[in-house]
């Protein structure tokens, strides 16, 4: 990037994504899917972000039906509710691993379905489909979706995955290109989540240029330095060892912190398969600190904006200085009666190894979470 | 920039803006308006455009009008189609050196209204509205106009003013400043249009957190090594007389390509006191030309998605390698009949004086014309 700051890229430059980045991406995204991609049918963005948001501005007429995993990235629900489609959330189940197969989506799809979101590894649950989950899934799509039904499969994971777990990608199952919008970015493969750099492959070169005008409208272009940056991660020999690298931290944090974690009385956690972060189930935790009959004597406007899982969250936050996140984060709809938290592990061993000391802590400050509750104060 | 990425500001940051660029945003467009600005009522967006489509977004719903100049810049008119809107264009006349009065807006504020759109300097007419002008702007609004609708004040030329004119908002009017989102950036003022780094100020804290919903809902938030580049160029002592320098120069090529202009038959050119584009009057060349005669031989569908004046642009880029806007791009509505060009003097001068003499050749090719119109290829 300084070079490219020296070299005066700091002018406008095509809204769609410069093409030497697009053609790396291209090549990347093929390469580990076994899919012929054109840099045509990619578009890079501002971030992660708003190919999510656009997608479903592109795809659904208000009315309009999207499916989405819950719990899930927070923006695949709430952008559902800003343009007045109706929000179809598909529950995820810790005993199945967090993942779903065909049989759990079939029933959700409907003639209004316009767009399905998947996340594999996914944001929070760290949860990862199969390949024969994948067919499964891809299966139901083909029978029960139309055509013009598109997937969203928000891949931006796909690099960070544990245990020799490998990822697919459900657009290079039978059928699924054509149906299939990819979607990646430099943010988690590179850690690079400042460079605001995230991208989509488009089923064809005509939905690519969708989602350029509507570059070219909400924000006319992305800085042309943090692209070629990117270039460069993406095609760097000193990428893959460095990225390996980052995974073995990611995998040796989330051991210590899941076992740390399954030692608390009234915690129970999963190993994750990918991503950066761990949901442990606190229901057991919620009940030995009182937080269901707390929640319960809570006035209803306030009831309505928590949980007991969020006052969890908050008394960590507040009194333990432990930042964590409620499963009401990730998705609102049917997040009622569950009891998570999730706990990123993109921090150092030693603050996330104080952080577990510290939970061990709170969990048996019954008196505390008491007085912090009825307090009143920052409950939500 | 370069010390911000080595001290590794290359994280997610304040999804609002960083509080330092804030601070000095605030500070910069308090000082040049007389206006006490606070830090929580600043927004800053991955460029300028994204502060026009979202309070198209937050304020209106669907079938409230939107009020904006035309010619005018394009994601003012485009914004309100995409978004089911009113589009209520303001039509501004070259007699009135592209400026206006509120006698000009009066007739067009309804009980619909719900955003006024207004731009000084003005893209891509030059034009600048003097403080009488915008008095009896402000007159109106408060007059006619219900207290909650907005006037989004696009003040983004705000430091690019000729022959000694100043910079007023409307927003340090009385009674204007609760009504008035003043928004500005860093790619005009500071020549960095790929910094991407726009900001508006907002009535009130409250609607400045709408627009910050709106910004983590989109993109999470901005590349912070970029925010704190732009802290450095609003409150670097270097930047005021790189500024004025930059202003010279545009200021030198403005009357340079004016007098150019002005002295090729069919063109007329009027001088403009802000922002760095010129708006000629083409009428003479498309007569010249024989474009409304050849542009009435063409299929509707043809007709449909171009002008003359958008002839004479093709053709100035295809035969000629001279890039120029039709004033079709700067509003559809009452384009008819209006011809026009816009040319930017952001550009060298040596080139911009080939570029002249290459329009003045091209003002005589009236052979060339026909034949590029009658080939039928990129006319649009």
């Amino acid at each position: 990037m300084k070079r490219q700051l020296d070299a005066d890229m700091t002018h406008y430059v095509d809204p769609q994504g410069l093409l030497p980045l697009r053609e790396a991406i291209a090549a990347d995204m093929g390469a580990l899917r076994g899919l012929d991609i054109t840099p045509d049918r990619v578009v890079v963005f501002p971030g992660g972000k708003p190919p999510i948001g656009f997608s479903q501005e592109v795809y659904c007429d208000a009315g309009d039906e999207v499916i989405y995993p819950s719990p899930g990235f927070p923006i695949y629900e709430s952008f559902t509710n800003y343009l007045g489609l109706k929000p179809v959330p598909l529950h995820l189940d810790e005993e199945k691993g967090f993942a779903f197969t065909g049989e759990d989506l079939a029933p959700l799809v409907s003639p209004r379905t316009k767009l399905i979101i998947l996340n594999f590894p996914s944001n929070p649950t760290g949860g990862v489909a199969t390949r024969p989950q994948l067919e499964s899934i891809a299966r139901v799509i083909r029978e029960k979706a139309q055509p013009h039904v598109r997937v969203y499969s928000d891949e931006i994971y796909e690099k960070i995955l544990f245990d020799g777990s490998r990822h697919y990608s459900i657009a290079a199952l039978p059928g699924m290109a054509e149906r299939t919008i990819i979607a990646s970015g430099a943010s988690k493969s590179y850690s690079w989540t400042g460079g605001r750099i995230g991208w989509a492959v488009l089923p064809t070169v005509e939905e690519a240029a969708m989602f350029k005008t509507l570059n070219i409208n909400y924000f006319s272009c992305i800085s042309g330095y943090n692209q070629l940056g990117t270039k460069l991660a993406i095609e760097s020999p000193h990428s893959p060892p460095a990225v390996e690298r980052m995974i073995r931290a990611f995998q040796e944090r989330r051991d210590v912190v899941v076992d740390e974690l399954n030692s608390i009385d009234g915690i129970r956690c999963q190993l994750p398969k990918g991503a950066f972060y761990v949901f442990p189930n606190i229901a057991g935790l919620c009940e030995r600190l009182g937080a269901l009959e707390l929640y319960d004597g809570l006035p209803p406007d306030v009831q309505a904006r928590t949980s007991p899982a969020t006052l969890v969250q908050m008394f960590l936050l507040f009194r333990y200085g432990v930042a964590t996140m409620d499963r009401r984060a990730f998705g609102l709809i049917g997040a009622e009666g569950k009891h998570y938290l999730r706990i990123s592990v993109a921090t150092a061993l030693d603050d996330l190894k104080e952080g577990m000391q510290r939970i061990r802590t709170a969990s048996k400050d019954v008196d505390g979470f008491a007085s912090f509750v009825l307090e009143g104060r920052r409950l939500s």
